[in-house]
């Protein structure tokens, strides 16, 4: 690798940074924004400026011309991952599905849309954008996906046990499928309830929520907490108030078809408050429409979009330094766990997506971004989902934030060490 | 003109408009931010996003190639009005230096930044692009500071006009330059003193707001004002304290060099307290040092500023829009006085235009873009002034929004007009 194209990817890579320090001094040294403004910032850009810029990516692309090998390289990877764990949580005394689920955001969930689409159109070429906008796709529709069930899953059986447990039967081990239904089916009518209530999540108008304070003083959801944290909402806008109610028990537990289907309703009713699902979904349909009948976005419609869209990449970066800026320390979940995450996401993650590309056959070019897009730093999304299910959300704010500061050397090793 | 030009302008304005329509719909109609959350996202326009565009644009310019004929012909056109004001306020009975102000504003300083220059490329191509960045310099280093001393020299004449008042002298007309030097020290004392509390004005923090409230009670400052209401602080952020001391009385009075210079330092210490200003500067400086050496940016700094800069204009009609919505009238003005405002801002302003072009000898397309940029909406930092000093805020206002709408159709009538 040449100097020239060391200089390269730091020209596209440090106005990020630049961005996310702003942002970042802007609060701990100037005090700039008080933490109502940056949650209204924060707020512009997950209900704004990344969805647009995520469908103004997506519906680029020509969905009939996918690298399908390399994506197929890259869900073998996660599913590999998944898995393992979930093997892990089953089999063996020190599992458990809460651990599992965590690892499986931070090993396999890099941020591929903010940094990872400039980073690696910087290093190996425009041509390899489209590579990294597929994995944007997979990732919003499919992966997020996964990790929502995997989340409402732990949600039912936690309430199941919460239930048994409160009625004494704490000695009997094992759950029949009957009584996860049951619980399920009451997750799922309290859920029906909440969207009946409010349509559609980012609708929230400060009336209603005075009015809605009495009934809710138990169960904060996300919107409460980023309020009072001025926390970063960026990219979903999802909460949900069953948080507090679910307890941590680890337990296994046998599941039927029946209650699948229903923890799969209750993952729509997520995802259709989720904008970036929104986005991916009308960014993917609009790239099949335009591929098959080659129509082409009206420019005035381009434009609108693009004005906006073209805020997301750095107010997403600033909106991460605010997020940062607002914790109490970088490294929230204590040093020997941070250490691990480290582990886990910059050497563990791209190892298991290297593996999984070479058994698939995959070489050269495609082989490195499928490494380097491994090593990226965390994914803003599964932090959210963490906080929102109250799910080791410090050891994920960790991996987005030290993450961030870890990933650039880390990312440029590897970008070194696999030759341009 | 063909169907095909009108359509290139479309391209270009309708996205400017559908950002402004987002915003004003997003609180209008879905409540999704509070007047918190959108003083931050106004905040962060004001502070990183306008500054930093503009920047950008005029760091590009090269001072050495400057349109002096076009730039003259703006200057005399905005004088010729200027000195109409002054002398009808002086020697008319009906005439006031406060009307004064607010005509020249609405007359001669429009949107040339975030409207202009999209606007005119669009419509004359993009050599003309240049001519417009020219007139943001002169707009922002030279108008701005002429307006910002009309209101400063109104500001002292008030306070002694007060000040005579209570010391019930009524009867006496005529201001002596002994007691006009002797409030100018006065405000000047009072600004030094405010500057040396908030070294910056950006730096808010908010234990500082709360320990200095009880001082504060009597005169809320633009920034309280603005996160009250939510107002859009856009392009400047400067706020004084003096405001509300300050009480409407007309008067004529005399002046003499001492006042003057001191006046000129007020307006300076109102100057190194205005993003816009330093944002100028700087442009014009590393324009002038870049065109005489021939040194260009390093590609990091470059796309460092760009990446924020490039929020600016999407953000920038957000920002509008949010105002838009936190008014509780679009004409807040009344009727009658939004009439006589647009007749101001869309005829005689761009009349005055054309007059001294054509007087300068300018033709073809120089001189319609000269008229059809003086038919732009009004410009943000007039009102932003105008609120701070409370001279005729609503009237501004209503120029702002009101101009918004009725600018679209105007600016077409005129390029329609005027042939291409």
């Amino acid at each position: 690798m040449s100097p020239k194209e060391l200089y390269n990817v730091l020209n596209a890579v440090v106005p990020l940074y630049f961005s996310m320090l702003l942002a970042y001094s802007s609060i701990k040294h100037f005090k700039l924004f008080t933490a109502d403004q940056c949650s209204g910032i924060n707020r512009f850009v997950a209900i704004f400026a990344i969805p647009l810029l995520s469908f103004n990516f997506i519906s680029r692309i020509n969905p009939f011309h996918m690298h399908f090998l390399f994506l197929a390289a890259d869900s073998l990877s996660k599913l590999f991952v998944l898995l393992l764990l979930l093997f892990w949580s089953h089999l063996f005394k020190n599992g458990s599905l809460d651990w599992s689920i965590t690892l499986f955001s931070i090993a396999t969930l890099p941020n591929t849309l903010v940094m990872g689409i400039p980073l690696l159109k910087s290093m190996y070429g425009d041509e390899q954008e489209d590579l990294m906008i597929q994995l944007v796709v997979m990732q919003s529709i499919i992966w997020y996906t996964v990790l929502l069930f995997l989340f409402e899953f732990r949600s039912a059986r936690n309430s199941l046990m919460e239930k048994r447990s409160s009625n004494s039967v704490k000695e009997e081990r094992g759950v029949s499928e009957e009584e996860l239904v049951h619980v399920v089916v009451a997750n799922y009518s309290l859920a029906e309830n909440e969207i009946q209530r409010s349509q559609f999540v980012t609708k929230v108008s400060p009336e209603l929520e005075e009015e809605e304070e009495d009934n809710e003083e138990k169960f904060p959801g996300i919107e409460e907490l980023s309020k009072q944290q001025g926390v970063c909402e960026s990219s979903v806008q999802v909460f949900s108030r069953e948080d507090e109610i679910m307890r941590e028990e680890h337990e296994k537990s046998q599941i039927g078809r029946l209650s699948v289907l229903l923890i799969l309703r209750l993952v729509c009713h997520k995802l259709i408050r989720n904008l970036n699902f929104y986005a991916s979904v009308l960014g993917i349909s609009w790239a099949l429409i335009s591929s098959r009948w080659n129509v082409k976005k009206p420019l005035m419609m381009e434009n609108s979009i693009t004005i906006l869209s073209n805020a997301g990449l750095g107010m997403a970066m600033f909106s991460l330094g605010l997020f940062m800026a607002m914790q109490p320390s970088i490294i929230a979940c204590g040093k020997r766990l941070a250490a691990y995450g480290m582990i886990i996401r910059f050497i563990a993650g791209p190892a298991f997506m290297a593996l999984s590309s070479v058994l698939l056959g995959i070489r050269g070019t495609t082989l490195k971004v499928s490494i380097v897009q491994a090593a990226l730093p965390q994914g803003i999304v599964p932090f959210v989902f963490a906080k929102e299910y109250d799910l080791h959300p410090e050891m994920l704010s960790t991996a987005v934030i030290f993450g961030m500061i870890v990933s650039l050397p880390v990312t440029i090793l590897y970008y070194m060490a696999l030759g341009s």
